[in-house]
């Protein structure tokens, strides 16, 4: 059901010939309203790409009826014209929506753009202006999972989530196999709900839900030009949940979509869950997590099945956590290999058959906890990375 | 030569039945005189093997007569045993080399010790110590090489140099072929030299070039716990150099020495330089430059023979340097493929057949200047750190 699972969201996905496999890259979300409400949370990067320069202005300014997102182009690092491309995008798109229905009257302004692919081209506008003409025609409310389908790129299956409040709902479609990293990755990401909720509670529950999903996701510590997530509000169930009730919603959609992106993360053989406890504050955690998440000697000694847990040890020191280092203690898979900063019960006991696995790292030093996810560092990911120009 | 280049200094490689294969794995290097003064560049790592704890205070007290090195085991996280272990090392090196000579009469407090290997387990001291007094016993003028053999690891080949001056002579060893990162790596590296010099000459020296040479290979991003670059000099040239000629021929040992660990990185098929210039400083040009070399997608890219420019614009604008995104301009071997943060000269015309690889990244904020050297993310890197428990 992904996005069109709530009440006044409608979908399409098309194939405008940007992706040369002829496969679907055109998606449109659209809401219906009767409210148009949105939050949106964008790539840290510097180097951002047209369509998040657009988006971000969108956003501010507080009504978003439309989302159209392409893949087969990430339209970064495409100066001035590049910029246009988006704009012209968002122009056919209103036009396009207010020609196809009496209850639609909108302009480029309310319409949000995302693209994803290659950097450093331009956009194919003779192919994709025909394919967003298209979508709108293929409008449907039962089309989440076409446009979810459409935004794929390396990915190897469509990201959709559902979450149930009482009498409304949170959908969620998104995309992202790599380049997982802080603050994002490349990843979009649209979340609707019917809910009642003006901008800035929708504001207040995507950033409290990014901070605990996407953003401890760190597959291989690069970040992206194009990351964004949105959230749309219909209002269309007519029900106005409480701010905690609606950031646990958005924050369990966010989560289930975060570990199918990690399920699917390029090469990836293991799902990695760095639990880090005892932490003298949230970031001291998160810090340590992010460490040893992104440390390329932790990652290929995973994906040899090897619990090397001297090389979590150095990730570790390498941070300005509060810890002593004869005080580290050291889990892997449940073993405490390694208790007061040297080697404890037998490693050979650790059993990393499987594809996930749990690093504990108890610091010692406070009560403060956080959980970074990534992946190990395979052969798959370097052939994927190398053969794949995005 | 080595080491033992400079007047005043013997050395020793052999076999102490550490590594398995039953390759030299104890080196030994001692200074004859007439002078001892020394200085040290250690890890920043905050979890430190035993060997870096015990050496820095050795270094500190100013006086270095003997450096005792050892592979086969790194002795890091082992606890206030593997401390001892050290320990007993430095006495063993200072009571066989007292007994071995009339000249020579000294201290553990004045014998560094180094190890590299395995972390997290104690060294066979049962081996080590008969290692440690044959070694002693084989002491050579002409041993320097031996003793560069002993101290290798997954390195495929000893790394030596010599750098001299008028008079007098820069002599070195080093070790490490992986975990190359910032502030040094999984390295060790012994300096010696037969120019008359103080503690403090030394220590600025070395500073100086470490800051230009081993701080800035950044190979995986990985910092060990083990990593040691030492200097020692005996005066026996009798010729006091200015402070601007000791750091001339130090840089120039340490910059060949660091160059011969990047070619000899662990799976590596390119060897990569990071020009960053037009910088506001060179703080922003060296900051650049490692968020490019560390970077696993612009790594794997070139790997692939792939001049994937929007991957470095991407790294870069991860970075807090001052810089526009619109004003970056990137080449790769001398073809401008990004001006103005747009594509420029076509990226076809980018030779990457072979091992060198150049990347310019002009930032048009200044006029500073870095470079810092990596290397590509291949199927050996993966293999070689996911197969070697180390």
């Amino acid at each position: 059901m992904s996005v069109t699972a709530p009440r006044g969201f409608r979908a399409a996905g098309v194939a405008a010939g940007l992706k040369s496999s002829g496969l679907a890259d055109v998606a449109l979300v659209v809401n219906d309203g009767p409210d148009a409400t949105a939050a949106g949370v964008f790539t840290t990067n510097r180097v951002k790409a047209a369509p998040v320069l657009w988006t971000e202005q969108v956003v501010r300014g507080g009504v978003v009826r439309a989302v159209v997102l392409n893949s087969g182009g990430a339209n970064a690092c495409t100066g001035a014209p590049g910029f246009q491309d988006t704009h012209a995008t968002a122009e056919q798109t209103a036009a396009s929506l207010t020609g196809s229905s009496a209850r639609l009257i909108l302009g480029a302004g309310e319409v949000a753009v995302c693209s994803t692919g290659l950097i450093g081209e331009r956009l194919p506008m003779e192919k994709l202006l025909p394919g967003v003409r298209a979508a709108v025609r293929g409008l449907a409310r039962d089309a989440g999972l076409a446009a979810a389908e459409a935004i794929m790129t390396t990915d190897t299956r469509p990201k959709t989530t559902v979450a149930a409040g009482t009498g409304w709902t949170v959908g969620g479609m998104a995309k992202g196999a790599g380049m997982l990293a802080p603050a994002l990755a490349t990843m979009l990401c649209v979340l609707t709900t019917d809910a009642v909720a003006g901008s800035e509670a929708l504001d207040t529950a995507l950033r409290a839900a990014c901070r605990v999903t996407f953003d401890r996701i760190d597959s291989d510590g690069c970040m992206s030009t194009n990351d964004t997530v949105l959230l749309l509000a219909s209002g269309a169930s007519g029900i106005e949940p409480t701010q905690a009730e609606l950031t646990a919603a958005v924050t369990a959609a966010c989560h289930d979509l975060a570990q199918q992106l990690l399920a699917d993360a390029e090469g990836a053989t293991k799902q990695i869950a760095i639990d880090v406890t005892a932490a003298a504050s949230e970031d001291d955690a998160v810090e340590v997590g992010r460490s040893v998440a992104r440390n390329n000697l932790v990652k290929t000694a995973l994906f040899g099945n090897d619990p090397n847990w001297g090389r979590i040890l150095a990730a570790v020191g390498t941070t300005t956590a509060a810890f002593e280092p004869d005080q580290l203690d050291v889990a892997v898979n449940g073993v405490w290999v390694c208790r007061s900063g040297a080697a404890a019960e037998d490693r050979a006991k650790v059993d990393l058959g499987g594809r996930d696995v749990t690093i504990q790292v108890r610091l010692n030093a406070g009560t403060e906890a956080a959980t970074v996810w990534t992946n190990d560092l395979s052969h798959a990911y370097v052939h994927e990375n190398s053969a794949y120009s995005s």
